[in-house]
């Protein structure tokens, strides 16, 4: 499955403006150019329209926004909603702080997003800014388990109905809907989470994935997610057999990322639709 | 020596609000990942308050400090100090311009600060930043070594107990004291030179290791030393068997503090108490 | 050849002030110290003069700039014409927003700059800031080959006459020229551009071997290139014997910088004089 979808990417190159944070936007550019995207990160409010209009995507990450990048993200949004750019936002943090909170909310009311990407904690965040006034199922719990998994789902669901974009939880298990179709990815491992900026990367690669798939946004979302999440177990394969750490690990990472091809990744995907 | 403060680390995962430079933020948010803290890097005016308040230890690092940042350093310094977090100052580049300097003073009168940690020359700023009108001995070089030793050691109790911090100062030697008691660590490699964010790594771990050992500050101090130490002497052991270069040897050091334990760290430790 | 070249570099270890893009940072650090270099990066305004002023050189680049970083590189770049030091322009993006290209030519004309090194993209839109009404010509594609070399080499020599700086346009050709003598480099591979920073990276080194070299410049710059793009070769082999992706490549792309040594560049540089 997902053949067409990553040959795209391969074939067309899209170019990608990013507004990320500077922890982890050399991870998101060496993401990118691994998987065959083109990455441009520009974060001034006097050059960002210019950038976002020769790109086919924008990716907002908030992570170390400032008052500066904030008026950026909304410019650059606007300009590529303007243009029919799909955007996709990384609510990094969103609940962390009030300033990542309101900016959070700002962007969901400003900039019409095409895919949202967080864990489960950021997405309720997410969520509370919807206008909602129900307050978020308390069975929604801050892992996605086996057990909670179709309070998730249907949380998933509203969310994405509210915000007519594309939702993705990751976590131990992953979950993407456009609110009808519903896909559920097991690939990844925890060592993910044991370095840096792999959430960031994947939502810079969504950017790529989604600009020349725009015909069939869920599928080219969720390969994005599993490509990401496989990569991470092959890297994991590698540091198990030498007997290495995670500085390794990262390195791996983008290797696999580079390497991954619809046949692999066919291997060793773990994808349910429901 | 060292199990428990290692062990209170592994088991409680702190999360450490770093205000760090953005040359090496994602090598410290890696190191911080590898022993097993939990990074979040914010630096804007708006959120430093929110941000500290989550979090059980700040680290302060002035590497690429500008207008705007200095202002949420003292900030989130202030907030850190209310809250009883420790905090840990990296003076990079104190001496090499006005700013710098100024900055350092400015926090070492406005933020109580739990550690310093600097290279000699730094750590000479610093104390001129201490009111004291004696100046700085001339025997204090910049390289602290066996014949300079025991002035170092003066050097460094009398910072400390200027500034009431544990002083760490860093070199082919390194000296740790809280005034009292002083520790001297041989650990380390001149390779460690040769790539960047060595040091900052450095700041950003102690900024864990005293966050869950608040009862015994000289040794957590001196075991993130340790550890940041042997893991270099480690990778260099792996660049020079494999003969690999500075690349190499950047991804090693991660790898080594992700996989350090007591048991290692005790067979490679050269330390000693004065 | 180049032997006195690298030698001054690895005695001299020359102090490099670089105002650089927030992606590469790291990479170029690490890049400059591995060549023996020693890199500072400030953008600040109040402390760029004193930055420069303890440096040799000086290396501007303008990706991710922002309006206070760009009058930060005006304020740098005229306190190192002051002192005689050299300057290095990275035109990053020049010609992808009017930001960059207005501060490409707001450099051009307040600074003097030693070496100007960008992709034919770059250096078209740096041209065309050169005060020249003749335009491009059109037979100056955005790739170089052996079929547009010869026009590509004029245009460089008459961009090195108009600007009085050391033109080097990198590509799958790289052209290096003060106008009156050319060099032509064929090292280098694709794969290079699969990872980020090899372009930011050259430019920081560049720094390094001009501050020291300043008697014979154009051999100074020519040799830097020819070690970035043969390091990339040696990084490609061994990626390729391993089996391994770009995430390798970038680390033994560092570990060949620091690795390399005239004896072992010059069995493997392609160079021409012309």
């Amino acid at each position: 499955m997902f053949e067409k979808i990553i040959k795209n990417v391969k074939e067309q190159n899209p170019l990608v403006h990013c507004i990320t944070n500077s922890v982890t936007m050399n991870d998101c550019a060496n993401a990118l150019l691994a998987v065959h995207g083109s990455p441009i990160m520009a974060d001034e409010q006097q050059e960002v329209e210019d950038i976002t209009s020769i790109c086919q995507a924008l990716v907002i990450n908030i992570g170390t926004l400032n008052e500066r990048t904030v008026e950026a993200m909304i410019k650059a949004g606007k300009k590529a909603n303007e243009l029919g750019h799909p955007v996709v936002l990384d609510p990094v943090g969103a609940g962390a702080s009030q300033f990542r909170t309101e900016t959070t909310f700002r962007l969901l009311k400003e900039v019409k997003l095409s895919v949202i990407r967080g864990n489960i904690s950021e997405m309720k965040t997410v969520y509370s800014g919807t206008g909602t006034t129900k307050g978020v199922d308390a069975d929604i719990n801050d892992i996605v388990s086996d057990d909670n998994l179709m309070q998730t789902i249907s949380f998933a669901k509203e969310l994405s109905q509210k915000t007519e974009a594309i939702i993705v939880i990751t976590g131990p298990i992953d979950i993407i809907t456009d609110s009808k179709n519903t896909y559920i990815i097991k690939n990844g491992c925890p060592e993910m989470s044991q370095i840096t900026g792999t959430g960031c990367m994947l939502s810079a690669i969504l950017g790529a994935y989604i600009a020349v798939n725009q015909d069939n946004l869920l599928d080219a979302v969720s390969c994005a997610v599993a490509i990401m999440g496989y990569s991470g177990e092959l890297a994991k394969q590698k540091i198990v057999k030498e007997n290495s750490g995670t500085g390794s690990l990262r390195v791996y990472l983008i290797d696999a990322l580079s390497m991954m091809n619809s046949q692999l990744l066919n291997g060793g995907i773990q994808i349910e639709k429901r």
